[in-house]
């Protein structure tokens, strides 16, 4: 029986064929007008995608480079900082602070718990001091949104800038950087911008370029100042990883042919046929703030989460995420993100129907399949 | 006329039609046992490449990343180096202590002059409390090749480190990590290696991992530690540049036929055909100590360096590199570095003897590409 690999991860996500292929165009050197004109047209595409009107950056680096940039860019020795810190990747803000002697003010949720704008309006009055709130805009350990437009309405009436780790979200979930008053902005190419990972993104407002221009973090390989001064030549100032910035050029020739509100719409559309598919079988959600980019799905009692999850991998070649430390087999993820269609959320549950009856969980067989269908359907175009 | 395009420049590199298409392998998910068997045995492979018994870390950056890697992993705050600035790469090390407040004592060269291990014994003792040495294997900015092995000798005998870029010579000139007696090796994908720019590879001796131990420069993202915990579970901290280590598994099946020492001798013949054919028209060698990574040629007299450089990129098509800051258009570069072979460097001599009779150079036509292709033959096995 031939076997086919399903990749339904939270990134790296698929790839399209025309993107896999563009990895093949020849080798071009970097300080060339070809490459230039490629690299501004990239930079150009990731603009319209953050909306906005300030420079972006794009980084040879993962997205954990790019907060890591964020950090170091806009902050100074002894800056306080507030974390909201809602999974994993909200923790990794933290991390990456006191790894540079930043004061952290960590606001540690439950997984799956949202955090209001109101709450961080008392948190800002508590600590008139702080420089910079850090958030993520959809949280990958947990498939949470977290409201960042409320936090930018909150912010944009203090000094402190608003950081958003958008590397997930970007792309599956609304977040214009300017209209939001966003002061940081990132991403990473191997979430909706439909790349393999290698590259992130970063853009700061005017407002956090004020703390660039102050920041006395050390860094060289992020330091922001050097990026735009290259930026401003049409260039990197080093080496750029130029395979994947011709991928992502040519993956931006779908987006834009999607475009942006109904990239978003799908992923909407994805998301809810998921979690309706879910639910409709007894089972439960992590998140209480589901975000579109995947499911985060409660492994019911009686069954043994790690062994679900290696089923779904093993025997059904259908490779969704389990949960990640400390809540390791407590959970399961199922994205919907990316380069993904309807029939790769079919596919994703079908699998799921069949672990689930191979571990003996109780249901109506199709019933999960069958919910997602219908909403797939009705939303078809 | 059809024009085919010549990549001759020092990085990036050539890249074989195979790992082009090894591009195209379908995404994986990076946190699998199938993607740690592609990781380790590409680890595996660099790690024969660097000659070395210590674990190799695999980033996702350029080179540069892995240099800032090198400083940030090692030193403390108000530690000494020295620095052997050679030209735009070594200078690269000073910038970087810099940034991170180490004391930098630098010894600034003359372009293409060597640097001897007796003059690095004499600064040792001049500044006992030298912590590490920063170096360069082969200088890309003017392909000269400096003492790594002399400079080995001399830090045996002592407590400080020698740090080597080995981003350019790595698989071109000989620089066995043990045997020297090398602190800290790094490199990078996009030059023997050949493969796209996008990995830096680097790799920390045991005298180097104590200092690693005590360091307390602050990282995150190049923190070797992490990066050394993660690569016991045959796996890398931050989501890695899948698609380019799928590309460098590939290439290095390509280096391993042809063999390191093999590829290494390659180069040397590369290098003495060029040299030749260029002395052989009366130009000449800016270095003093040439490497086998590159010839950097003085432009002559009468000649405008910057025109001679676009005519061979934009009317020959053959892209060699320019000088770089602060000597632009003092001298021309032509690699003969990774996926390249005899027929390269012809193209590349043909190309420099039409742009010279272009600008009315005075020459005996013919005799550059001869000189060069002789030497070929007699080493064509």
């Amino acid at each position: 029986m031939i076997k086919k690999h399903y990749l339904l991860s939270p990134g790296p996500t698929p790839i399209p064929e025309g993107v896999l292929a563009a990895a093949t165009h020849p080798m071009i050197h970097h300080r060339t007008p070809d490459f230039s004109r490629i690299f501004m047209d990239t930079v150009t595409g990731i603009k319209n995608i953050f909306q906005t009107k300030n420079d972006v950056f794009i980084l040879a680096s993962s997205g954990s480079g790019a907060m890591e940039a964020a950090v170091v860019n806009t902050l100074s020795p002894e800056d306080s900082a507030i974390v909201i810190n809602g999974g994993k990747f909200g923790s990794r803000w933290a991390k990456i602070c006191r790894a540079y002697g930043v004061s952290v003010r960590e606001i540690v949720l439950e997984w799956g718990e949202p955090y209001t704008k109101e709450q961080l309006s008392e948190e800002m009055k508590k600590n008139p001091d702080i420089k910079a709130v850090f958030s993520t805009l959809a949280e990958t350990s947990t498939g949470t949104a977290y409201d960042i437009r409320g936090y930018g309405e909150i912010l944009t009436r203090s000094d402190a800038i608003l950081v958003v780790d958008g590397i997930s979200g970007i792309g599956a979930t609304p977040c214009p950087m300017d209209k939001w008053n966003l002061d940081v902005l990132l991403s990473a190419s191997q979430k909706s911008f439909m790349v393999p990972p290698g590259l992130a993104y970063i853009s700061f407002s005017q407002k956090a370029w004020s703390l660039v221009e102050q920041s006395t973090l050390p860094k060289f390989y992020f330091d922001a100042k050097e990026t735009k001064n290259s930026l401003n030549k049409e260039t990197s100032p080093w080496t750029p990883a130029i395979s994947l910035i011709i991928q992502q050029q040519e993956a931006l020739k779908i987006i834009n042919h999607i475009g942006l509100d109904n990239l978003i719409t799908h992923h909407r559309i994805l998301g809810e046929a998921t979690r309706a598919g879910i639910q409709s079988i007894g089972l439960e959600l992590l998140s209480k703030r589901p975000a579109n980019i995947l499911t985060a799905v409660k492994i019911p009692s009686g069954i043994d989460g790690k062994t679900l999850v290696k089923t779904m991998q093993e025997k059904y070649k259908a490779y969704i995420a389990g949960a990640q430390d400390p809540h390791k087999g407590e959970f399961f993820r199922i994205a919907h993100l990316g380069y993904m269609d309807g029939f790769d959320i079919l596919t994703a549950l079908s699998a799921l129907e069949m672990a689930l009856e191979d571990m003996g969980y109780s249901f109506q067989k199709g019933v999960c399949v069958c919910t997602a269908k219908e909403i797939l359907k009705e939303n078809w175009e």
